[in-house]
């Protein structure tokens, strides 16, 4: 039997530990970051595979049992539990990924993706904070209890995914096939960036879904001469920037049929919490570069639209001629990389789809237009009134002195919406990175303080959570 | 003094030459294509002034006097005269260019660019019409007369330019310093494809001039997550769309201020002529590989449209992820090379001033453009009652066997506006390309067929122009 006394001591005693060993995981955390675990190249297959390999040598060394990794069609999948906090207590699922973004360009980085700077209170390195740092801060908390109090003050199940950046494909089969691994009373996922950055932690209830394409237009069999076939070879590139353009309209709106029709629009109540979150816009504009922000869609707030309106944006472009000097060709083809974000209630398959057959009718008869659905996740939301809710804003505040605010999360995490979906399982987003910290771009980087505070706060919220009843914890 | 009896047995010798040394004269244009001379690529340099070295070098051995590299600020410019004919001969100006538009995408090729492939009656190779061909034919009809009758009938001054294919920037400032080597009664270009498919010869009256850009659309200072800044971030790729997108109408019109305000609309009579102009646009579709020819610019036919009506072109895009799988992130900026072809008598530098300062005032304040202007040249067009053409025209049925046809050519040859505005010299196009030669595209070809009965018709043209007087061909 623990007192509330013990408890205090035994959370104390782990915080304290975690201060202690502070050089030593730095020095672990470089070794993690290291390896190149970029999910959407093939040729980083295998250090995808050796980073799945270091989080369960991890794992087995802290005293955390089952550690498996399991092979799925996409690449591995990693779950351990430790289920000897005793039958009332609550059991937690503990989800967070392995896997990163591409790193180009690389020459845009001040030093290479994959070795880490640490510098500023900051390090920088390509998965600092999206998402193997706070993978990584789970990991260390987790050892903090099995160093200091030979066990934790609750049941856990870690579920380590290594796909998130391209889509998590594997997931819904996975939870499906293998939900006795992953039962729980509540899901804390840690890949959010709710912080603001003067040290406000956030609390993220909402995530937006997302659902990506790649289009290709085609014209002539090859490049021709712009001189003898101009004016009668339509340019798939000059049609492919007319296909894409015409996609929003002039009040900031996507225009496939029915992309709107299952937007759950803000509450009264939201809007209101929107417009108190500190947000400086001017410093936005810094931290951004832009010159201004968008006029974006009519009617909503700047930070509405970063978080709780969908979007749409051409990821990528090419075709035709990019070297020196000029070359007077109409080009075969054109391509991009097309995303929408999506927000409660849009389904991702059925965007997915209308998407699809919206560009295939749009496309004249003087080219040809392919397109591809290259991944989707649904969005998600958190009911504020979840029982899960004050015990993370305790053991923030108790982590960073500061208690924290609401707000939704304009990024996806697929697994959400799955893991409701599927096992009727609530998550609490519990991130610690910051919006500011270069997430798929260069100079990716994650701060000191933020992961210092935050393993406190995890070793915190397992002590808060584990005070509570398993049943008390359901939504 | 030559009787006509004489100069008809000259002429036929000289063909007979022609024809007797082909094997030999194959495997020299064998040599001469071996050569990449791109004048686009810096890295290519060298072998642009290989190229010059390698002409000069024919030029001498042939018995061309004064062949000269001329330096200028970018590739060589080439001179060489023969003037002994007597100053009642009239003088003819060549004009070749020996360089050649880059050549990838190289994996396009059925064999190397830069490796000539002599099949079905064709030289695939770069530069193999595009204009190393020409300027070969040129070389071996005047080697045809030197050997067999020791002189030319006529004078004759070459001009061969190596940097035609990115906008001829030197050739201005080299006709004013240099007008004393260019003098001539007429000027012949060799440079165009107005052969239709099926051995037709045709005469060139008209050349689209140009005007390309390189513009650059810049919106945060590196590539954004675009879930935490979609929706705030305007996207530099979505803005160049819309921007391009915005650049023709719905009626295929350049939408750019005063962009047809000079344009000269074509005569009733060139529109009967086109109407009889041999064209089957089931085969055209053919050799383009295109599903449908392009609506384009209401009020004008499909081959009018190809020659004698401008057109804005996208000749590349890019910018952003275009990797495997999906990136998920706004790109900091995105850039694409456009052109117009103009037609007599729009100005290429206004309309250079006109797309820039229009672009520029389209561009949002979300993002920053930037509009280089890349080269340009100027339209032009030879009246038709030049008393050049007759000769043109017969040499060309004495070589073929057929009667040419008259057309503009959809292309752009600078030169051409350049002498006539600055020496007032008019040129006559006598071109021996085939417009489904793959110009400035992968498994560029000439007909091996027109090149043989080519040269026979510039040995036939020399003779023509040779029983003139000079003051008889100046228009």
């Amino acid at each position: 039997m623990t007192t509330e006394t013990d408890a205090v001591r035994m959370t104390d005693a782990a915080v304290a530990h975690l201060r202690e060993r502070e050089a030593d995981h730095l020095a672990q955390f470089d070794e993690f970051l290291r390896i190149p675990s970029v999910s959407a190249d093939p040729a980083r297959n295998a250090d995808v595979q050796r980073a799945a390999e270091w989080i369960v040598a991890e794992l087995e060394r802290l005293g955390i049992e089952q550690a498996t990794i399991h092979p799925t069609s996409a690449h591995p999948i990693i779950t351990a539990e430790w289920l000897h906090a005793g039958p009332d207590a609550p059991t937690v699922l503990v989800y967070c990924h392995y896997d990163v973004q591409p790193s180009d360009p690389d020459d845009e980085w001040v030093r290479p993706p994959f070795e880490p700077r640490f510098e500023d209170e900051r390090v920088y390195a390509r998965g600092a904070g999206d998402d193997k740092g706070q993978l990584f801060m789970h990991l260390k908390a987790a050892e903090a209890w099995m160093t200091t109090a030979g066990r934790l003050p609750l049941n856990l199940r870690f579920f380590f995914e290594g796909d998130e950046e391209v889509g998590s494909g594997p997931i819904e089969t996975f939870i499906d096939e293998h939900a006795d691994l992953l039962r729980a009373d509540v899901c804390v996922v840690s890949d959010s960036d709710t912080f603001d950055d003067h040290g406000t932690p956030g609390i993220g209830y909402g995530l937006r879904g997302i659902a990506y394409w790649e289009v290709r237009v085609s014209g002539p069999a090859h490049d021709v001469h712009s001189g003898q076939y101009g004016g009668g070879v339509d340019n798939p590139a000059n049609v492919l920037a007319r296909m894409l353009a015409s996609l929003t309209d002039a009040d900031g709106r996507v225009t496939v049929p029915g992309f709107y029709d299952r937007v759950r629009d803000l509450t009264a109540e939201e809007r209101a919490a929107y417009a108190t979150l500190p947000f400086d816009e001017a410093e936005w504009r810094a931290e951004t570069g832009v010159p201004a922000a968008m006029d974006g869609e009519r009617g909503y707030t700047l930070q509405e639209r970063l978080s709780a309106r969908p979007t749409f944006d051409i990821n990528g472009i090419w075709g035709g001629y990019s070297g020196a000097g000029a070359k007077t060709i109409i080009p075969a083809w054109a391509a991009a990389k097309i995303s929408t974000r999506l927000v409660p209630d849009q389904d991702f398959r059925e965007i997915e789809q209308s998407m699809k057959a919206h560009l295939e009718s749009i496309a004249p008869p003087t080219v040809t237009a392919s397109v591809q659905i290259i991944h989707g996740g649904a969005p998600a939301i958190t009911p504020l009134d979840h029982p899960g809710i004050p015990p993370v804003a305790r053991a923030l505040e108790a982590g960073f002195g500061t208690a924290p605010l609401f707000q939704r999360s304009g990024g996806s995490v697929p697994v959400v919406a799955a893991l409701d979906a599927q096992l009727g399982l609530k998550t609490l987003m519990v991130g610690f990175a910051n919006p500011s910290g270069n997430f798929h771009a260069p100079n990716e980087w994650m701060s000191l303080r933020n992961i210092r505070d935050g393993m406190a706060s995890i070793v915190h919220l397992w002590a808060e959570l584990g005070a509570m009843k398993a049943d008390d914890l359901r939504a």
